[in-house]
């Protein structure tokens, strides 16, 4: 059966993917954005199947890719395709160099009680995260490190933001994440004998010099304002890491990558 | 003395502000852009002066800001300054919010002989990397980490790219940077007994168990291709970041951070 061919700028289903890059109409519709061959093959892989997918051949990088393929494997797993021409892509696709591919899946929701924890429990909580790169960002070492999930307290960007989604170069379907608020997080961690370190430059103890292992979950502020009040007071432990140059060199991203592989040589 | 004002887009300085965005025109010139207050406050910190500054008040956040004072600073290091209307700056400002300062600096060329070891040298190499924003974190994890200096190998990326400054948040003008020939790198670090450790997924050995302590330096290849042949035959040692999740989950900038901050440790 040959594809529908979406040609107007005007259509229903091009305006509602442009839709979609906002968080309202993306909350409504319960849906968000995958945009390229990498990240909507490591959906399919992850056992996530889109909702619809969208083609457009003239923006196919090569002559003889393997889009076909995964435009099957999409319409397999239940995806509606439909093909776009040039403009039609042009105006869907946000990423700055398109490859000709965009997927809508369906948004899922866990809970603190979906997060399979392994018997030494590795956590990865960061509170009120602003930018969608820094936090597509800490998804990948999340990703590198093996947490068994990333919490996200009180969260001011959305985890299906199409930059965080990008950014995450497809981590977003392998690291489970759970949005939660912080004292349920603070109480949820307390009720399983999983000890809280935060990091914070007003710390005396290095990272390096406190005990990174057993059942832990490592606690990181937003860019702006460091970790709240009441997490810097109800954390079991805090630590700074060592910094030799300007204050600011290390930003909420880097010293999550910092503090989450000194966990992992400790825990080795 | 009241400042000339500069309104229309036509001016040839706006225009040469312009031009030194590219790489060609900003060479001819041997200068580069520094844009916002922070960058300009840490050149001017570091003793760098501006051959130019630029202003314009209608950019500026506030009303009673700082700004009047990192102007005298500027002239008084010997900085023509030039006030511009709305438009005209809008024209010459690369930065998505502008403060309404944008200064002109004259660009350097260090050798590896300009470099100022420490008793124990520490140093980062990399090659030919590829971003801009991937050389300006590099260049914050290498401040952070307290290296004696970083050394780019056989450049794709100018030093001098003011995404590279931007993101460096002014770690341009407090990290000594060498652009120098991979060949002739590795014949200098030999010469002074400085070991080479390069970072390359296919090591055997993690960075974690490696002595990365002595007179020192830490090589990461480019984004795409990773460290070259020479690199890869020639190093003294060859290390691994153990990873958990999907293969490309560390960029090069991520890889660095973690392999400075175990040396930080190993060296503390």
């Amino acid at each position: 059966m040959e594809p529908e061919v979406i040609t107007s700028l005007q259509n229903p289903r091009v305006k509602q993917l442009v839709k979609l890059r906002d968080r309202r109409p993306r909350d409504a519709a319960g849906q968000f954005l995958v945009e390229g061959y990498r990240q909507i093959r490591r959906a399919l892989d992850k056992g996530f199947a889109p909702v619809e997918l969208y083609f457009s051949p003239e923006w196919f990088p090569g002559d003889q890719g393997n889009e076909p393929e995964l435009i099957a494997a999409a319409a397999a797993a239940g995806a509606r395709i439909y093909q776009l021409n040039k403009s039609a892509f042009a105006k869907v696709a946000y990423r700055e160099r398109p490859d000709g591919l965009l997927a809508v899946l369906p948004q899922w929701r866990h809970t603190l009680d979906d997060l399979a924890l392994s018997p030494m429990p590795f956590l990865l909580v960061v509170e009120a995260i602003e930018k969608p790169g820094n936090l597509g960002t800490i998804l990948r070492s999340a990703d590198a490190a093996g947490v068994d999930g990333l919490i996200v307290c009180d969260p001011v960007t959305d985890l299906f933001n199409p930059n965080v989604v990008r950014a995450s170069t497809g981590v977003v379907f392998s690291v489970p994440v759970v949005i939660a608020e912080s004292g349920a997080v603070r109480a949820w961690l307390r009720d399983r004998g999983i000890r809280s370190v935060a990091t914070t430059p007003a710390a005396t103890i290095l990272h390096t010099d406190m005990n990174l292992t057993g059942p832990m979950a490592i606690v990181m502020g937003s860019e702006q304002y460091g970790l709240s009040d009441d997490w810097l007071r109800e954390a079991d432990d805090k630590v700074r890491i060592p910094m030799a140059g300007q204050a600011d060199s290390l930003n909420v991203a880097m010293a999550t990558i910092i503090t989450l592989f000194e966990a992992v040589r400790q825990r080795a």
